[in-house]
């Protein structure tokens, strides 16, 4: 496995892969890696015979009053994960590296962006847009993978690659989940063991909603107040949102009468976590993929 | 030649050369093409062993009052030009190819789009950068060519280059005068006789600006205010901006101490023009490329 931490060698090793005829596929990260990361790198390695995976704690998409000093970075262990993981290369550069002199450029989508995380955290989308489209220019991938579990984010970057003809497959992974529910995050590391039960009120929020609809509900305020009880019930310290929205607007709807994403953020002590769940009209759970057939 | 309307045959272009390890050279254009842009293209020919032309009237680059339509689109005599300029392909698609969807996405380059033309054409620069983001990643070329005369659109498309980190080498080419001084572009095919002969204050307003830092001055506002009796003289319609300023920041100098550039847009007629010139602290002319060496 190789590892870079500049962009000429990140390059490099890319363009001896392309001149060899293999198919790159890159799954960006923030490291912490866990089973949802895993399973991003193991969809890559069967479609690709390179894959390269980006572990950056990325600055510019947290708010000044976010995590970005505490959010983990145990890059033993993440580098320990990708070989065994069969990775072919590690890019993982510093924050020096990345923002080499004043950046005045950004890749903003608008719309989107304004909504769901949106709301709560300014200039985050900008701050991933931006740090994606470098990467992909970086790196250049023919296919991206991402989580479904960030849902808007997943969303936003496949708008970008079409608006911007980016050459590259998006491809989206489903959510991960403990046994109990629980979406994998890297910031369930913050969690206390209360906090940690607590947690689950988001994946019960969602799977209730889901229930309500494939038992025939379509008033999305019905389903997403039904949902708020649940997740009220565990006593967060915040609900930031709990919405009903077109996956491909992310615009909220009034009754479900095509897919819907059911979205929600929740502040569980000092930790922000979100889960969402993706259904067709019948509340069947549907894969992101599905979306753009 | 090769000729594509489509992205997909573009980039199958693109790829067969790329293939056969040609070095790609793409020259973006609006068509109308004149002496400057034979420039490019030259300079391409010289540097790569496929010369890819872009011929695309942005709609996103021109605000409500502009003129999109009746910018001119002789589309057989540019074909006819990039034929016997040894040109590989030639890439004209329709507005609806290259919006094929409602687009929320754009690249937006700040503080060097706000000031100079980005006051008088809110918009514009996103225009550009995000159109010229489409057409590297459709193209993908190795090298991208552009003309001094748009000064300020070149600065700010290397910045976007090296903010987004592009894998393209950007090259500026000397703008291309007619024997009386007057630059090329194709909005002068809108000046009538009276209006052409009236032009010519930009060049000559920038060539006065010039001989007075060559001549030792210094002082930005003493050196600008000469330049504009000069072209106050031709009874211009409207003045938009006469202006020396760094060419890194785009910003206003107070004196020169350091290359600066002098920087116009006046208007005649209903024409809008503009001009400019890029000298060091001895008034000497000086490429743009050598800026970054």
């Amino acid at each position: 496995m190789l590892t870079a931490e500049t962009i000429a060698e990140a390059r490099r090793a890319v363009r001896t892969a392309r001149g060899q005829g293999r198919r790159v596929g890159l799954v960006p990260t923030m490291g912490a890696l866990h089973e949802g990361h895993l399973s991003l790198m193991a969809a890559a390695r069967a479609e690709c015979e390179f894959v390269a995976v980006s572990i950056f704690v990325n600055p510019i998409q947290f708010g000044p009053n976010e995590d970005y000093q505490r959010y983990p970075r145990p890059i033993e262990r993440d580098l320990a994960a990708c070989r065994e993981a069969g990775v072919d290369l590690v890019f993982a550069p510093s924050a020096g590296e990345m923002y080499r002199q004043e950046r005045l450029t950004s890749v903003v989508v608008r719309g989107m962006t304004e909504g769901l995380c949106g709301r709560q955290r300014p200039g985050h989308f900008e701050g991933v847009t931006t740090v994606v489209a470098k990467l992909f220019n970086i790196l250049d991938p023919d296919a991206a993978y991402f989580g479904e579990k960030d849902a808007q984010q997943a969303l936003v970057l496949r708008k970008m690659v079409v608006d911007l003809d980016f050459p590259i497959a998006m491809r989206f992974c489903p959510t991960v989940r403990e046994a109990d529910g629980l979406a994998l995050s890297s910031r369930n590391a913050y969690l206390s063991a209360d906090e940690r039960e607590r947690a689950l009120c988001l994946s019960r929020g969602l799977e209730a909603g889901r229930r309500m609809i494939a038992e025939g509900r379509t008033e999305a305020a019905a389903i997403a107040a039904a949902m708020r009880r649940i997740i009220e019930a565990a006593e967060p310290e915040k609900i930031d949102y709990i919405e009903i929205v077109d996956p491909h607007t992310l615009g909220p709807v009034a009754r479900v009468a095509g897919p819907v994403l059911m979205a929600t953020a929740v502040r569980i002590g000092r930790t922000r976590l979100i889960d969402n769940i993706l259904v067709d009209s019948q509340g069947n759970k549907i894969r992101m993929n599905d979306l753009f057939l």
